[in-house]
């Protein structure tokens, strides 16, 4: 039974599967792949684009998406070195959606947090036109929402040749700005992250502005809301915010140092073929296919030098 | 601000929506679908292939699906006639993917729980014919895994006309019999639940055996085990299983009663049309396509007559 236990576990492709030194072009495990890979498949998240959100569980690093979302950046930004998130809490977690987050006095004009420097309003930034300078790299299989999707900096996007569009894909650990039904009615001030399937309709009809990079757990395994849409419906039940900085205003020796794979480079190829095809003795029937939401981003502490 | 929370909840389409009587060839939202159907569109499952998971928090509603995987439900029956999980524990919740449970001395021959009239081994249930006998309500959207999707008796499946074979698909909320290597290791007597994006690389490599329909939130949000996998690292991180049985065998007083939305009428293709285009003043872009596990499974109580 610890075989059971430790080759479904195969399903992550973690286990069961010796690390053989092969050359690229044959078949390679995931953990193959990251084996293989250079330091230059690594990159830095940027400290000026790297949220910390903190709990007294522990911390979720968030990357923001500037390419996608700009003005929503820079507003989170400005609420964020405004401390406005700090005491603020938890407020929303609906299964197999979203863990939602922000001022849970928000509608009281009386006790609502002060916006401080930020807009209380952000322009729509659902999509955005394709760029040739936006690194896109395109996975093959298809997908039932969008004609063509695949990796931008790290981030799952889908593309629309017709409309020369862009947009960031709802999947799992994505992280947006909850709004209201006016398209500008988005600040940053409340934000989401996907904790289920990707609920791929939000696809441009509101704004993704970044990703969990480390800490999901943090916010995936909180109880669930027994309110409508999974609010919680006493405050005690909200989960605390200690604070959300901006890694770039943390002392370097309290930041989370991280390094995620590019998604720009034959070794993240190789990692998308290592999942659509699984090579060890569990899988009977690879499934030949990845979706979108399926293909995993490496993140792992950068190796001492 | 309130109205951020309650429209962006409109992304569930059960709020921001007034109930407007409409004739079902006009755009509906999910909820007037809903209140539309009528008492013949909704069933109650067999309580002869439906299992209660009693852990302290609640109870996990499990309906099995012996159309697909009639050896292991029968197999599992024989474990929950014998008591067999009763005490034992979920051993590993491995974020955006499984929670497992089962007995966590399996492999120690001297501890490990008897199986009892219950089998060590079962023939692999990954796939069947197709039987016209069998209904299947296709979808229209596609999938990057299977050439054709939809729903089985209430399940997600997948066919193949080529190989004439169908199977249940891992979305959400499924449940499998965790196996070794071999493809006959999988008793029932270890089994997981889907809690994130659907792991569809599973699909055709493993038995599901059923669905969770009430409860899934005692198993989803579960904190996540750190050891490898997900699993618990002390046995005191395990959380205790209660007793699991089979509703035929629970006083009808104790019984959860429960209809579940028929997936073979008309009813539910207006439902799956509600999800494809949503309906009301927060979407802008309405999707027009539906992945297999984005159509939701409305589950609700009896209704009083």
């Amino acid at each position: 039974m610890s075989a059971t236990i430790r080759c479904f576990s195969a399903a992550l492709a973690l286990a069961c599967v010796p690390a053989i030194a092969q050359t690229p072009a044959k078949p390679q495990t995931m953990q193959q792949v990251l084996d293989a890979s250079k330091p230059s498949d690594w990159r830095r998240p940027d400290p000026a684009n790297t949220l910390y959100l903190d709990l007294a569980a522990g911390r979720v690093v968030i990357e923001l998406a500037p390419d996608f979302a700009p003005l929503h950046a820079k507003n989170i930004k400005a609420l964020v070195r405004g401390h406005y998130f700090d005491g603020l809490a938890i407020l929303r977690v609906q299964d197999n959606f979203v863990t939602q987050w922000g001022d849970p006095d928000a509608e009281d004009a009386k006790k609502a947090r002060s916006f401080g420097d930020a807009s209380k309003t952000v322009a729509p930034e659902f999509e955005r036109a394709i760029d040739k300078n936006l690194p896109f790299t395109a996975l093959p299989d298809g997908d039932v929402y969008a004609s063509q999707v695949g990796f931008t900096n790290g981030f799952p996007s889908a593309r629309d040749a017709k409309s020369g569009k862009t947009w960031l894909a709802h999947c799992y650990g994505m992280v947006g700005a909850g709004r209201d039904n006016g398209v500008d009615s988005g600040s940053g001030a409340e934000l989401y992250v996907v904790i289920g399937q990707e609920p791929r309709q939000l696809d441009r009809n509101i704004a993704l502005v970044g990703r969990v990079v480390q800490g999901m757990e943090w916010l995936s395994a909180l109880p669930r809301g027994t309110g409508a849409l999974g609010f919680y419906e006493k405050p005690e039940q909200r989960v605390a915010i200690r604070s959300v900085r901006l890694a770039a205003d943390v002392p370097e020796a309290e930041r989370t140092p991280l390094e995620i794979l590019r998604t720009d480079t034959p070794t993240f190829t190789a990692l998308v073929e290592s999942r659509r095809n699984r090579r060890d003795d569990w899988y009977k029937v690879p499934a030949g296919k990845i979706g979108l939401c399926n293909v995993p981003l490496p993140v792992r502490a950068p190796p001492a030098r």
